[in-house]
Parts: structure tokens; C-alpha cells; sequence
């Protein structure tokens, strides 16, 4: 399938690595494509593109951005190209302004996911994969061999179903649908547990296991 | 040890009974203690008072008032009463007010534990147990034997190793020490996505256990 990534830091780069080696056809957005080079030298079935022509060439489209900037990147990569379309949202609202840990921009009654959904109607949010690291998302078998739990939720019931193939794709097989796209409230929340864990476990490579 | 708990719902009651087995001297504190004559009667190893009573009789202590009343609570309990006492702040900040799933009252750059540390700087605030629910808190075993995790956090050490010893003793294994009481934001903040899995699990028996 086709498919678009927003943003090349760590996590776009991670998912459009993994897209492209299940076969699809990826290219990743950016800002400033230049800065791509080295990595695209390892990754050629990967496209390189702005956020505009990510925007355009994916059926499916990832926003990997950095949340603080994620509705900007998305007016940039334009309206005419992302409406109708499936967007898995993986930001977080962090807030490093006020140094470490992170507090969230917008948190409580509101959510990033929210805010996208509402900027953008005729988009399909469904908010996904930003509960754990780069390199867990697209693999989720490093941890415990993948016997731990991802959300997602979003208004789209075609959409879910859509994101849950791709996501089982990557590995995933505990996924917990929340319902709509203001259950990004409660992913998105979790957030300053995790970069807390982050910092007393000295490692990015963990994840929640809802046990029962 | 005589134990004193603040609040006499499921939590109150739980925590109480559980002491009383553990062979503590334990007093649960109520605003209206008529209430509790039913209850009473199958606990008679717990005494009842009012929140002076519970809190004067502790030497360490236990918040398991509803949130949004928990700062009036320790105010009618008595400042030399709690004073130089531990803690241990079961409390979360739940707003129903707007239905559910309820939000939270206090979030994201400041929490319930830190504000009751700020009210009472005399007293060792210990967050703890507030990520579980009831029948839980007090017996880690009854859901996947153990194994699953806690939070505690708290700036007095020697008050999070008293509580630490008496979690032990209800069984939890699992303890992570997120540091001192400003980390309160972050496991206060994880109950937006424990509501939400109660919905969605239709249990309430259930924790995070954090895989590597």
C-alpha cells in the first residue's frame, strides 16, 4: 500500500523503515529532506519527500511528528492531501519548556488527538503507537516477546480496522480498542508515567502489560 | 502498629480490614461513623471514630477520603494530629461532575499528593495504592498471583520504606519508587486510562505490570 509518514526524527524513520520492509510503498515527509541523506543511503526503498508530497502519496498517512508541532506540519502537508484519508496519530503534546520531566501541552478534557481531529473533519484520526518507543512500535516483539498491550482509538470504525491490520503487521497482538478520539485523553496522559519509568529503569524498551 | 485511616468507603473499609487481619490496632475515621454500624459488625477488630479520633490514634495514616474532599478531610482530622506522621495518600482527584468518564481536578503540572504535601508540610506524604482498585490494594495476589506492578512516591525516604514494609505485607512484590511526591502527577494521571480500561475490561481487578 501506499503509505505517507509526517516527520523523520526517530519515529517516522522507524516506521517507514518497517513499512518498507513489509512492501510497501513509503515515502517520508519532512521539513527538511536534506537532512535525510545518510539515512536514506541505508534505507533506498524508503521515498524522501516534504510534508506536502508524503501528504499526497499515502493512501495511509503517519503522523510522526513532534507534537508540539503536529498541526502545523499537517497544514503544511495540506488539506487537499490528507482529507479522506486514515491518519495514525503517534504524537505526544510534551511540553520540555519547563525542563525534565516533560508536562503535557493540552491534557485533562482535551488531547493532541482531539485538536487534530477537530482541525481536520474529513481526516480518519485514529491515535495509535504513542504509548511506547520507536523501535518497540514497529517491533513489539523486542519486549517480552510482544506479550504486552497497545491502544488505539479514533471515531473511524473502517479506519480502526484499517490501523489494527497494519499494526498486527508490525507485530502487535494485544491491542485494546478505547472508542472514540477523546480516549487520546487517557493515552496521551500516560505519558508522564512513562518518561518517568524512562528515567528509573534507565531504559526506553518497556512497555504496559494489563494483566487480569 | 496503630494505624489510623481517613475515609470510610470501599477503600477505607478495605484498607481497614486488611490492617486488622495484618494484627494491627486499626481505627477507620468517618465523617457520619453511624453509617459503619453494619459494616462494624462483621469488623469488630477495627475501631471507629470520627477523623480527629482515626488520625490522633495513628501513628501512621491513611487518605482514602474521595479526592475532591481529601484537603477538608485532613483539615477536620487536625493539624496535631497528622503532623510528623506518614502519610500514605490513596486519594485521587476524580471530577464527575462533567459524567463519565470522570476527568481530573488537578493534573499535569501539579497533583493532588503534592497539593496535601503543600497544605500539611509537617506530615510525610506517601502516594501509593492509588492505581488499584479496592480489593486489590490490600491483596496483589488476587490478580495474575502478584505480578504486577505499584508506584510509590513520597520526598521522605523513611516514610516510603515504613510504607514499603507494610505494602510488603499485603503482598505487593512489584514496587517501583518514582521519587519524591511531585511524581504524583504521573500516577494520578494514569487514571483517565484505568477508567476507561474498567470500562472497557468490565473489571476493576486488574493492573500494569511493566515488561522489559
Amino acid at each position: 500500500m501506499n503509505t505517507g509518514v509526517l516527520g523523520s526524527g526517530m519515529v517516522g524513520q522507524a516506521i517507514s523503515a518497517r513499512l518498507a520492509e513489509l512492501g510497501h510503498d513509503v515515502m517520508i515527509g519532512s521539513r527538511d529532506s536534506k537532512k535525510l541523506s545518510d539515512w536514506h543511503a541505508a534505507h533506498r526503498d524508503v521515498r524522501i519527500g516534504s510534508f506536502e508530497e508524503a501528504a499526497a502519496h499515502g493512501e495511509i498517512l503517519f503522523n510522526a511528528t513532534n507534537g508540539a508541532a503536529s498541526l502545523d506540519a499537517l497544514k503544511m502537508a495540506g488539506e487537499s492531501n490528507v482529507n479522506g484519508k486514515v491518519l495514525v496519530d503517534i504524537s505526544n503534546p510534551l511540553d520540555f519548556s519547563k525542563g525534565m520531566p516533560p508536562s503535557l501541552l493540552v491534557t485533562n478534557t482535551d488531547s493532541l488527538g482531539e485538536r487534530i481531529q477537530r482541525a481536520f473533519p474529513a481526516v480518519k484520526v485514529v491515535k495509535a503507537l504513542n504509548t511506547v518507543t520507536a523501535p518497540l512500535m514497529v517491533n513489539p516483539h523486542k519486549v517480552a516477546g510482544g506479550d504486552h498491550h497497545l491502544f488505539i482509538c479514533g471515531d473511524d470504525e473502517i479506519a480502526k480496522e484499517k490501523v489494527t491490520e497494519l499494526l498486527k503487521g508490525f507485530g502487535w497482538t494485544h491491542l485494546i480498542d478505547l472508542g472514540d478520539i477523546t480516549n487520546a485523553r487517557a493515552t496521551e496522559g500516560v505519558l508522564p508515567l512513562w518518561v518517568r519509568l524512562y528515567g528509573r529503569l534507565g531504559t526506553a524498551m518497556f512497555n504496559f502489560k494489563i494483566v487480569q
